[in-house]
């Protein structure tokens, strides 16, 4: 493996634990406790779980891998804050979406030569990227993989 | 900047902005506020910024950076459950030492070349990390990045 591989593997890796782990604690729960909340009056793990699907659904376009699958789940766990909109995903909708996202996430992380992970990703212009190189794919991987750790710790508490 | 330094800027990049967050939730919190638990009956704020303390602090022999600067905050925060320790520390020193751990973290990281960050981390072997090459500074790193960000989700909540 290139010096360059190993990072990128790391990096895989390190978002493929997080991803797991997320994944396995939803499947281990029911729609009912999918309503509880992480603490008193903060965000239920159903709105969380479906925050973390919107926000990693769309990494597909943002790192230039393909169209959302689910740009509906926007106005529901993005826009909107936990328990204002009634069409939240039913458990087996979320568990079923869920992991198909992972699963496309990883298949497409996966087509990336470390040299296309240092590529500017798409939120970022050309002349932008010229001048701030740090803002690439792998700084999406990375702030992702956070953010999915962030909310588990959160998830974890119930 | 060569591919392997834009890896390795990245990831600390993505560690500094956690460190720095987490810091200035710490700072702005009271002897008293630090007291709370993030949910009922869950661990009190102080004791995870003291877990992520002992944690952070056994970087830098994890990582062969230098010895650990407190290693009194593992029977208090690592080996024993909250609420069960009597010389917990007090805001002021949690804080003192929250600064000192991640100026001399942030310091010895920045001494590593890209190569090194892929050399074994101390808890390896050599033969084992002959077999397993991913067991290395770097992914220790991402993982130490990716537990801040965990329980920084958790202190967040209150």
């Amino acid at each position: 493996m290139t010096p360059e591989a190993s990072f990128t593997d790391a990096a895989l890796r390190q978002w493929k634990q997080q991803a797991d782990r997320t994944a396995k604690i939803l499947h281990a729960l029911s729609d009912e406790q999918l309503q509880q909340p992480v603490a008193p009056g903060k965000n239920r793990l159903s709105y969380l779980f479906g925050h973390l699907l919107a926000i990693n659904d769309a990494m597909l376009p943002l790192l230039g891998l393909g169209a959302r699958q689910h740009p509906e789940l926007d106005a529901i766990y993005l826009a909107a804050p936990d328990r204002t909109q009634p069409q939240t995903l039913a458990a087996a909708e979320l568990k079923q979406q869920w992991d198909q996202n992972a699963e496309a996430l990883w298949t497409a992380f996966n087509t990336l030569t470390p040299a296309q992970w240092l590529e500017r990703h798409t939120a970022v212009s050309e002349e932008d990227f010229a001048r701030e190189p740090h803002r690439n794919r792998f700084a999406i991987l990375l702030g992702r993989t956070a953010h999915l750790a962030y909310h588990a710790g959160q998830i974890k508490l119930v």
